[in-house]
């Protein structure tokens, strides 16, 4: 059967080219990079190269990079330890209602601590207007995360224009920039940004490898305290094959990013035009143009997310109804629901996320098997049926 | 030059079985586990196998398995965890004055936050007495953590007897057992205890892969919050490879641990009979019985730790100073201070921990090179010419 993987969001495969550079950090070079003698450090030399790489692809200083094991992680050191280190100044933090569970649960638990949340609408596209933000900021606001692209509708907020308006009033401003990073073009100067989260499991690097970008002088509460690793901010000996791939990933994402954007795009928007086109009642999720190149995400509706992954599994198709990290809990989005999309029409999510192996003949084979499962799902539908004996048919 | 590598505990090398057990995860099998189609699910087959194995290992059930990115990020999780779930029956925590930096860091970071830490002592061999840990709880104790093995001088704690106090009084025990686990036989019903941080990397597993083991029915606050992973107590996409090499490494542990005993403790126990007869002024550290069996850790007088570190590294030896992950910040160990070994001696700590491919070949050169070494530094040594003109020499 013919295998389509259109799950970026998940995750991405690990380039063949990130595989081959940690194979000798499993191997031969097993040392601990906080180990004095030699073995050490050539484990240490091989984690500040990647480092530095981290740091070119979003034009920061490596002094500037903290490596965590997931983006989830980079969110929660970020919130938490900005909040924190920030108490003294005030309890008020700004999110988006549109931000990922880790950072929304972050917030949450927060709250238990004394501290105060407030949440920026999104439009119907997801797209977050930078006025909004200012609304939402007092003299108690002590930091704004919001994300720089939703990894459930693909739209791409404006967060230099946000960030300004942070910085104008000396509000620390975090982005949760996982879904965005080796994927679009992303400059932490050019936004303007004080904290950025980053996972290498979304450009072809290995899972369990991510990092959290500080501005040099804004100070955190370390995440995991202990030992002096990453400048005593997040303590724990280091993953050094996955950092090591993180890195290489970075490097390869920083020289291919064009490259990987032209081949997705026009893919991509033959699914955005031909998926509606083949099947009635689909409406396009997030924006149709600020949105990432590599991400198709529909509502279908009368039919259910999880029913249609299965189907399109069978098929040999891989794809998504939203967030890996709730698709079990098998909940209506809090994404779609943010963007006015009523309950129903949410649990018809459909998430089609490229990468860079897709071709024209995986995105023909979709746009043929796609129709018939929904007219078959539709069929069991009583939903569906009552539409239609509603329009007289 | 040979190579001989003596640091076990700053990291072993992955297991060949582990390397290739990983292989598939980070080339073709890499779905996401939360995914609802066959690659996702195939990548959470494998977590979930993985965490079986572990379970396995210690003598617990699979769903009590928490996988982590380190040995410090476990006991971070397990400290404050704790600490928050039980918040509301009291605020007293009561740890080993010998405990790992990021048990020792996260208790003093809580202590900011209202809670209040009690440090039992230790005898001359680094042992804690169950009695001792008596006499420090209180009415309001939540949780005692002490470590079942010390990595700097390799004493076993009398874990059994100490949780047996505490389970007495209701109070919640969690052990560091990141040094122990895998290297001596380790039961976590036999112990009696409510959990237990374990890392990877110290029993031929990979780095950036560790677990904590939660006693079913106990609360705690969980560490990484967002998505629905680890039963929502420790959310962010898996690192499915590590895991998987996690689990190969612990199957492989509880296979072969007798196996690995009885290889590496001869060797060690000549290290500790044949390294004072060869040089003067060498202290053993740490209980001469009950103490890892991979495990030599000596004080030796007149001279620097570090620069026995990189005397013996350019002799193609590999070993340690005390804790990897306060090594760079070449200050006394406060477990050699606890033990009442004074600042001067403490500053001479160097530990020999084997791996299972040490040989006799490999102890003779050590002990072939050692003593030179020694000589000239301290020859350089002001403290050590003092010490001979006032021996009258």
């Amino acid at each position: 059967m013919k295998k389509v993987y259109l799950d970026h969001i998940a995750s991405t495969p690990v380039d063949p080219k990130v595989f081959e550079a940690m194979l000798p950090y499993l191997k031969d070079k097993f040392g601990n990079p906080q180990s004095l003698h030699s073995v050490g450090q050539e484990a240490l030399i091989a984690v500040e190269e990647a480092r530095e790489k981290v740091a070119q692809l979003i034009g920061a200083k490596p002094e500037e990079i903290y490596f965590t094991s997931s983006g989830s992680e980079s969110n929660n050191f970020a919130i938490k330890g900005f909040a924190q280190a920030r108490r003294s100044i005030g309890n008020h933090i700004v999110l988006s209602a549109i931000e990922h569970q880790s950072v929304l649960h972050s917030a949450q638990n927060l709250e238990k601590m004394g501290y105060m949340v407030s949440f920026v609408p999104v439009d119907k596209w997801g797209w977050i207007d930078p006025q909004e933000v200012k609304k939402n900021l007092t003299k108690n606001t002590i930091l704004v995360s919001i994300m720089l692209a939703n990894g459930e509708v693909g739209t791409i907020e404006p967060i230099a224009e946000i960030s300004q308006v942070c910085r104008e009033q000396g509000i620390l401003f975090h982005t949760d920039a996982v879904a965005a990073v080796g994927n679009i073009a992303v400059d932490v100067a050019e936004l303007g940004i004080d904290a950025l989260s980053l996972a290498g499991n979304q450009f072809y690097g290995p899972k369990g490898t991510a990092a959290l970008y500080i501005k040099r002088g804004a100070r955190i509460v370390p995440f995991i305290d202990g030992g002096i690793q990453e400048k005593g901010r997040r303590a724990g000996t280091e993953n050094v094959a996955g950092i090591v791939g993180l890195g290489k990933a970075a490097e390869i994402a920083k020289q291919k990013l064009e490259q990987r954007i032209q081949k997705v795009k026009p893919l991509r928007d033959s699914l955005i035009q031909g998926l509606p086109q083949k099947v009635e009642h689909v409406r396009l999720t997030g924006h149709p143009e600020r949105r990432l190149p590599h991400h198709a995400s529909f509502c279908i509706e009368f039919v259910e997310g999880e029913a249609m992954l299965l189907n399109l599994d069978m098929q040999g198709i891989s794809a998504s109804s939203g967030s890996a990290c709730t698709s079990r809990a098998l909940k209506a989005s809090h994404v779609l629901l943010a963007m006015g999309i009523d309950h129903a029409l949410a649990q018809g999510s459909l998430v089609f996320s490229l990468i860079e192996d897709t071709n024209r003949e995986d995105v023909d084979y979709l746009l043929e098997v796609f129709p018939p499962i929904i007219e078959r799902l539709r069929n069991m539908s009583p939903l569906y049926t009552k539409y239609l004996e509603e329009k007289g048919k």
